[in-house]
């Protein structure tokens, strides 16, 4: 197949993609919706159960979970008294919104003020699939390496926040965080950006308070 | 798009990469090929460092950086005096035989004893696309948690070497080390299992010792 023909069948799915994403966008007129993406294990679904554990009690919270296999993730906030969703791709590698929209329906969560997807742990390929959000969320962990955002520029130009998690392993560790928030803020100037640890709780109060923040400001909007 | 089409397409594009695979296996006779797949950050480009240093002196070494931007890792690899080639994607989240046979041809490294492909940063896209190699080697940091290898069972089924990297890191991170050998083990019964630092040094021997192994026992086959 000529590329040519490859990128115009890309182009005709992306096109596709943003229809949904605007139909699911218009239905979430009072939500707010987050897409969090990030590499397998840079703690997406430990930073979730942070913030719930904090959060259920203020707001209406659901989860919808993306990932190739196994009910684990969504499992793991259930536990917490929260409801989740677990969204199966059968080995794709990013969620598309006709599958969180026909996810979405299923889980029939009722009215929320805040949904979570759990994108597909990948830093690749879930960007360039609006699945409907307000803003997508980008996490790298301390672990991965302080090259991550000049490596994998697209997620870290369109994510309006940045994590920077695990921060209690950098005292074991070669990565220097200033040296990141220099090149996410060169690659995304605007963007906000935190450093979090869910063991020391280092940063969970200020991504409380953006998240707050987020919803009142989407609310006046709206209002 | 139907989802028939689409697989269709995907089936089609899959056939016309193992055609190329064949080809390069078949010009790779005298060579151990490796194609290394992990996530972002789980220390394929460290691990690789480590092993050139210890076998430059004794093998004729070249490695192919796959990556979606930037030359960084292919100059950390020249660094230590061993030649190395940046395949860059343009954005897409894994190699393909036909980019991998374009890129070595202008490398032009002459005769080697053994190859390294450093496939993008990617735990699901590069799984299914042979590169001509003698056999896969997935990575995973013990900073990724432990759930990884059936959350993305795979690239863990097929790999016949699997590598947990960042040892060192153990004292400080909840990693059950035989609840991953487990997972490893039970989707791939035949593969084998090490455990590294770059750090310590720990499992860098045995790396070693089975790429001389490897190497050894082709050449013994082909002879």
């Amino acid at each position: 197949m000529s590329e040519t023909r490859v990128l115009e069948i890309r182009r005709k799915a992306l096109e596709a993609n943003e229809a949904v994403a605007r139909r699911l966008r218009e239905g979430w007129e009072n939500t707010l919706v987050l897409n969090l993406i990030s590499s397998p294990g840079s703690g997406k679904t430990t930073l979730l159960e942070a913030t719930v554990s904090r959060l259920r009690e203020e707001y209406r919270i659901a989860v919808l979970e993306g990932d190739v296999e196994t009910e684990r993730d969504a499992d793991r906030i259930r536990a917490l008294g929260v409801p989740a969703h677990q969204i199966l791709t059968g080995g794709a590698c990013h969620l598309e919104a006709k599958l969180v929209e026909k996810n979405y329906r299923e889980a029939d969560f009722g009215d929320l003020d805040i949904l979570f997807i759990e994108n597909v742990g990948n830093l690749i390929c879930p960007t360039s699939y609006d699945l409907g959000e307000d803003f997508k969320v980008a996490l790298l962990s301390t672990a991965e390496g302080e090259d991550k955002p000049f490596k994998y520029p697209a997620i870290f130009s369109k994510a309006e926040v940045s994590i920077i998690t695990k921060a209690d392993l950098l005292p074991h560790l070669p990565f220097d965080v200033e040296a990141v928030r220099e090149q996410i803020s060169t690659l995304n100037p605007s963007g906000r950006i935190l450093l979090t640890s869910t063991l020391s709780g280092e940063g969970i109060d200020q991504w409380c308070d953006l998240l707050r923040e987020k919803l009142g400001d989407k609310r006046a909007r709206s209002a």
